[in-house]
């Protein structure tokens, strides 16, 4: 099985194994927290949560399927593959994603559109590399209740076609420019390949922007603009550390002019992963759907605009889960949790007196309520028959950067215990200090989570000059930056040479995994240094000459 | 053509017609406009802007189509008839609703999710009733890429079907009740009837909420709660006043318990129109998807869950056009109107200075930093080369609810003069007091908006305790609260008894459109008298005692 997209640590039938063996475990811990909610008699049970059940060293892809399963994120949906349901941990994730790219596309003047999800074939068939891209994902409407259409039509993968006939109506002179529409939606991609929840599904929530403007340079600084719109949401909400670069042609999207991307990197298995991507679409679609302007220079001369697309995807989601998550389950950074702070009560035994507990659930609500003013979100868990132990594990599994403990001994000293969910790091702070110093603490987690990612990035982002060294350092789950001179068929090239192909073993009952070839990620616009002059293009087949240092690396 | 669901003022191909005709003047409307942004040569040209070409009163469909297109809300979406593309000026409006909305259920506890929008055969089947209600309009996709798929999937109409197996795994106690999820999405039905942009379209953008409650008393207070939302987003944000009320059983839910609903009126035309409905449905959905808890008054005894489910749609930004527009265009009620106030620059001629002119300009841009800071969305009209009366006519269509007018003879008086879009009323405001005067004539003008809509709705909205009244009564655009013994085949029969049929006419070149019968829009919850003991359904053909008043109309 020679497939360049396998997994490089393990064969398509050994992850489909894993996915079982995921939602097996998933559903026997569904079926334990049932028991465990029934009623308590004599204190027994509770404790006998089942947590993720295998390591993220160890097995990463069954992991991060636990992960997000049994920290509530998603469902798989059975009744169609490859799709999921985004549950409200997602959904609030996304949300806060949503509203702050929104205030900030607001503020450069884009304004919010919806299109129809149906695309008709001749929209499609006007740009030809466009539809060549996307035609064998797409999904056709052919029926309507128990009729035949006429016309088939196709769901969007992405909303070009749809969209650019009516640029071409409405832009009707260049003080229309910039023009600027974005939509939220969800887009379907009928893809064959094996689907990962967030990171690859046959439907996804994204949004899509649609620009034109008067010429290439204006357009590119939009791109630019965007892009760094999307590094942002990765660094500073999700904490999650990227490169900013441009795609190589053969990676670029299909029927644009060039693709700008942010990068990011998964520590686990060594692997890039596409971040999100802005598109200058130059003049092709314009040229396609005839988009013009009178030249504002020269009265009568027609010119095409230019135009820009770009799209931000809940893959975010699954990038930030594969990255900071432990053995324990979810990490979320401070700014994503819907829940910063969860307080536990404890200390409470049988010989506590009612007015005791009286007194330590007033407590508890003071805590509560002072950091609620102090604008931290917080929940306390006041759930009966649940040991504090059981209640740890399961706000651990979910995430929560910050718990808060709170019993009698706490109290004695007028201070709340806390334990960090990032590095499981203990201490305390004086109640009258917590409406400063949980906000302070929260923010360090954020930081600290982008700190130690980004060392792990900066680390396994190696330059490699001999080419007999790459695969060594993909194999020590690097990423390289390496000379190349950028040609498309090099590229191909690159690809097949780094893909180990296994000799079919006369034993067939011990299948060798082949090793996934690299592709490259992008160009960094910030090189690692300066390329010699004459520098060749480290592939030793490729005669040509380097134009930059290219990342390359096994990818998603 | 007896077809009950035609129009009462004209027949299909009349409407069709009418579509055409308000097309085709959309398009020289755009023409114009294109040629009215040239450059100015000699001053000529720019107050020849094609507005609105038909009153409302005369023919309220092609009004209807001319004042969405031209206030650039909607655009047709010509690739795939019966789809609508949503502009910003709509976009706006759904996501005031859609934040206000949020909010509002958040506090309740609802969160939210995202299914996918595929659903399989098999989940469809399991409520009969459910099925057979959308079974007509489902799009099927059969195909992905040039593959047949093994298991044709629709495109959810609603998500019960789609949702509710997931429900069975996820609501393991009653201590998981209320359980309750909420989701934006847009859903297809794929309608043979005549659409109409937001009012009837095969694709369009709603929330829909699905909850679960361990008992009837509980689910049926959600849905009051969720209807009182409904209720407050016409009559608080759109300024259209509701009737609530509980639909009949033919016009509930399929496969539901009860439905409520908000219904509306459109005084042009004297149609009810269905607002936004909740449902409860009941053990229906729960005993078909296994959904049961434990009940927690009785060990072992296991109930199912009662559900309910409600949904708000796009719809509502038709019923608010067509009740507030006249014949200039739009008329938006401040509160979802992106810009509430735009300042327009008069009084400017050849002989004015530069000097003035400055001056000038500045004066305007402080009268509009004044506004922004009171919280008042304003913008200003300094676009060069058109006159202020184009440009009234311009923002006249748009429907912004206050225009200013600013030019020298105001500065002298240190007033602005303003233009109330509602009333045509006119007036001046020292510039001192625009800070809260003008924020008051806001809220006046929502005020005002809503006090005249339903003036209108409460004088025809009229008892008819005499069958010999209703068609009359339904002739002079009311609709008709009659006594009625909620029957099922008594209500085909009002609906039949109604519906005037023509003769065919020996003279084909004269047809004769049909009356369209009355259907039931509500039995309202504040009826508008008692009900007399023993009196007599209305329907001069049934013997049945009446059970209360109930709302019938001719509808969309």
């Amino acid at each position: 099985m020679a497939d360049a997209v396998a997994p490089a640590e393990q064969s398509k039938s050994a992850m489909k194994k894993a996915e079982k063996e995921a939602k097996k475990a998933a559903e026997k811990a569904a079926k334990a927290a049932k028991q465990a909610t029934m009623p308590v008699v004599g204190g027994k049970k509770t404790d006998d949560i089942i947590g993720i059940t295998v390591s993220k060293a160890d097995n990463f892809p069954q992991w991060y399927q636990e992960v997000v399963l049994k920290a509530e994120m998603i469902e798989y949906y059975t009744e169609i593959s490859g799709f999921f349901i985004m549950r409200p941990a997602t959904m609030y994730i996304w949300n806060v994603i949503r509203k702050w790219f929104t205030a900030e596309i607001e503020a450069l003047g884009v304004d919010e559109t919806n299109f129809p999800m149906f695309l008709s074939a001749k929209s499609l068939e006007k740009e030809k590399d466009h539809v060549e891209g996307f035609a064998p994902e797409l999904a056709w409407v052919t029926k309507a209740g128990d009729k035949n259409l006429e016309v088939p039509v196709a769901v969007r993968p992405t909303s070009e076609a749809v969209m650019y006939p009516y640029y071409s109506k409405w832009i009707r002179s260049h003080r229309d420019l910039p023009f600027r529409l974005n939509q939220w939606n969800s887009v379907v991609r009928w893809e064959a390949k094996q689907t990962t929840p967030f990171l690859r599904a046959r439907e996804f929530l994204w949004q899509e922007g649609h620009t034109a403007h008067l010429t290439e340079k204006l357009a590119g600084e939009e791109v630019l603009q965007i892009l760094e719109l999307y590094a942002r949401i990765y660094e500073e909400i999700l904490a999650v550390p990227v490169v900013r670069g441009k795609k190589t042609e053969n990676e670029k999207f299909a029927g644009g002019y060039y693709t700008t991307t942010v990068e990011g990197y998964i520590p686990s298995n060594g692997r890039g992963i596409q971040g999100a991507t802005s598109h200058c679409l130059g003049q092709n679609f314009s040229k396609m759907f005839d988009i013009t302007v009178e030249d504002p220079a020269e009265k009568g001369k027609h010119i095409n605009v230019w135009q820009n697309s770009w799209g931000l995807s809940t893959r975010v989601i699954g990038v930030m889960v594969m990255i900071h998550g432990d053995d324990k389950g979810l990490v979320l950074p401070p700014r994503i949790a819907k829940i910063q702070v969860i307080i536990v009560p404890v200390g409470i035994t049988k010989s506590t007196t009612e007015e005791a507990k009286a007194a330590h659930a007033t407590q508890i609500a003071d805590i509560k309520k002072t950091l609620l003013s102090a604008g931290v979100r917080t929940d306390e868990d006041q759930r009966e028959g649940y040991t504090p132990a059981w209640k740890f594990n399961d706000w651990e599994l979910k995430g929560v950067p910050l718990r808060i403990e709170f019993g009698p001994k706490d109290a004695a000293k007028d201070v709340v215990s806390y334990a960090r969910r990032d590095t499981g790091e203990k201490g305390t702070i004086p109640i009258a200090e917590i409406n400063t110093k949980v906000p302070e603490l929260l923010e360090t987690i954020q930081k600290d989570l982008y700190t130690k990612a980004k060392a792990s990035f900066d680390e396994h982002r190696v330059v490699v000059e001999d080419w007999e060294k790459v695969i060594p350092a993909l194999d020590a789950k690097n990423v390289v930056l390496i000379p190349f001179c950028q040609g498309e068929k090099c590229e191909d090239k690159i690809k097949d040479l780094t893909t180990t192909k296994h000799d079919e073993s006369p034993d067939a009952s011990v299948p060798q995994a082949p090793s996934m070839g690299m592709k490259s990620l992008c160009i960094p616009f910030e090189q690692p240094k300066e390329l010699a002059e004459g520098t060749k293009c480290l592939n030793p087949e490729c005669e040509a000459t380097a134009k930059s240092y290219t990342m390359f690396g096994r990818s998603y």
